[in-house]
């Protein structure tokens, strides 16, 4: 296992326009820590699809690293052959993982960059998507530890904080998003104690949360994903803090599948419910989270590593927790309150 | 893995007061099926205490034919003496598992057989006892069927339902509580789609439910537990039944953890909550949930098989699911309806 005094950055891009992209492969956390090159996009494709890398912001910044990589084979072609290898491998990368929206938003945002004015030779095209996806990588960072510095004054002294899945830094580019905010709290010297669902089927509160806060020096206890209304019943949770894949216009936030489980609880027992996530993780063309895909995978994520052989299924790797059980999205522009369709339409036009 | 004709009941008594009792070991299945000679208590403590032998109501028999190991080497002394060992066996017996009521109840009912009317031989007791435990046994196995005959009838024809852990014939005497409903609706001709929690931390759902209702032939889809509010908002689920380990006298109900989590998914899409036990898991003595206690298990149960080394964990066994998530109880003298205080006390006084 790592020493707690390792960076573990979930990505890094290594060189210049004609350089490659360096995945910590979280599928082997904690055991082993083991980085991916990635020289060519299919190589990316598969690390993010398989979760190797995972988290939103994390995907995001993959996906947008990932645009350069499937270009690099044509730097010395025009411009224009440039722009219509990127619509394809652009439509690749959408094709990889359907309900995070960061990297739409991202690929969105390289693309609008590479066809602004005038470049004039492929090599300029691929030096722009470059230098975008280091920009994005770059906000993000900043995001997280405005999120934090926002979510932190939310917590008090004492607090039990149930979250669910893992956003720490594994999960973006910076310091998290809601892992980011305990993370904050505590260097701010209130004491946390976190309460981490362990998150089935792929365990990324079980193997990577627990990680995190561990070397982080931040007190952590494991309970089992449905145990969480139990917990809360015995008084030992006072917040919820989550983080987001896409949420909609009026708020409807999806996330890792077992987080409006984690809603209803908290509902039900008068604990605040906060999303902690960056603006770009807001959908604005979705009135609701009823139009958010929700992924499907593989059934043998959840037969492994006990279940009847040949049982049949149902694996959504996602759900939607309605905007009404969400007492505000932690975001890098501050605490955004219900009304939240309302208020989230002002923070995107402010 | 056994063919579907096999029988696989999860315990037998062999013999008459001096034979021995038969466990299948359900922490193998469905991988292997093996079963455990216990010819002491002490064998049959650890079975328990391990869930070799599960669900309130088999555990229950389980400890009544115990309580007769327990006392077999003592069968050429006094009527005196096997009674003064038999409180001995019955401590020990009540200090194996804390939350389901079954086994209390059954041994008080033992020793108040053993202690009645003038038994002359030590001998005498242990047969008096052994009868007793073969008629907790059939009581159960009838009191299973007319369960599932009075919980059918809510059942509709292409019903989604949800359960939790395992509550069929390996938890039980007979047919089971909350499965035995399902199996019987299918035997009756209602089509009935399953969805069945994979059950952490012991995966009784993932292991014994889907390989029971598949040997049943009733058609079973297995989702992480967490996954079940989101199911549920995609309409597919349109009732949820578990079983029970311990009801208080106003109809909270101890089940295992997990439960509360389905009751409130439930109630937040208006899904009807039926819990299936047998009267015997209603403990009058308690007023309410608060006061039921909860089993905390190993943490390595919640560790395996990928937690971060080391890290705390908290592994609360049950859960306790108030009465008002119930819509109610479907017990062998029929289906107790809210409120639920009163229709236990008339039930129970029936």
């Amino acid at each position: 296992m790592a020493s707690v005094a390792d960076p573990l950055p979930p990505l890094a891009w290594r060189g210049e326009a004609d350089g490659h992209l360096e995945i910590l492969d979280q599928t082997l956390l904690p055991q082993r820590v083991h980085h991916i090159t990635c020289r060519d996009l299919e190589t990316a494709w598969e690390a993010i699809r398989s979760l190797r890398v995972r988290g939103a912001p994390a995907i995001g910044v993959a996906g947008a690293y990932a645009l350069v990589l499937g270009l690099q084979a044509h730097a010395d072609a025009t411009a224009e052959t440039v722009l219509e290898r990127m619509a394809v491998a652009g439509a690749r990368l959408r094709d990889c993982r359907p309900t995070a929206v960061n990297l739409f938003a991202y690929l969105d945002r390289l693309e609008a960059a590479a066809r602004g004015a005038g470049a004039t030779s492929g090599r300029e095209v691929i030096e722009r998507l470059l230098r975008e996806s280091r920009a994005i990588q770059t906000e993000n960072e900043e995001a997280c530890l405005d999120m934090a510095r926002h979510g932190a004054a939310l917590l008090a002294d004492g607090d039990g904080v149930l979250t669910h899945c893992n956003t720490g830094p594994l999960a973006t580019a910076g310091i998290g998003t809601a892992l980011g905010v305990i993370i904050e709290a505590h260097r701010g010297g209130k004491r946390i104690q976190v309460f981490a669902d362990e998150t089935r089927p792929l365990w990324q509160g079980a193997r990577l949360t627990t990680f995190e806060l561990m070397r982080a020096g931040v007190p952590v206890t494991l309970i089992c994903d449905a145990a969480a209304p139990q917990v809360m019943r015995e008084g030992r949770i006072q917040v919820v803090l989550v983080g987001a894949d896409r949420i909609a216009a009026n708020g409807d936030t999806a996330n890792k599948i077992g987080t409006f489980a984690a809603a209803l609880a908290a509902k039900a027992h008068d604990i605040p419910f906060y999303v902690v996530a960056p603006l770009a993780t807001v959908d604005p063309a979705l009135a609701d989270g009823e139009s958010i895909p929700i992924e499907v995978r593989d059934p043998e994520e959840v037969r492994q590593p006990t279940a009847t052989a040949g049982v049949p299924v149902y694996n959504p790797a996602f759900d939607v927790t309605p905007h009404d059980l969400i007492a505000g999205l932690i975001t890098e522009r501050g605490v955004l309150r219900p009304p939240l369709e309302a208020s989230i339409r002002a923070a995107l036009a402010g």
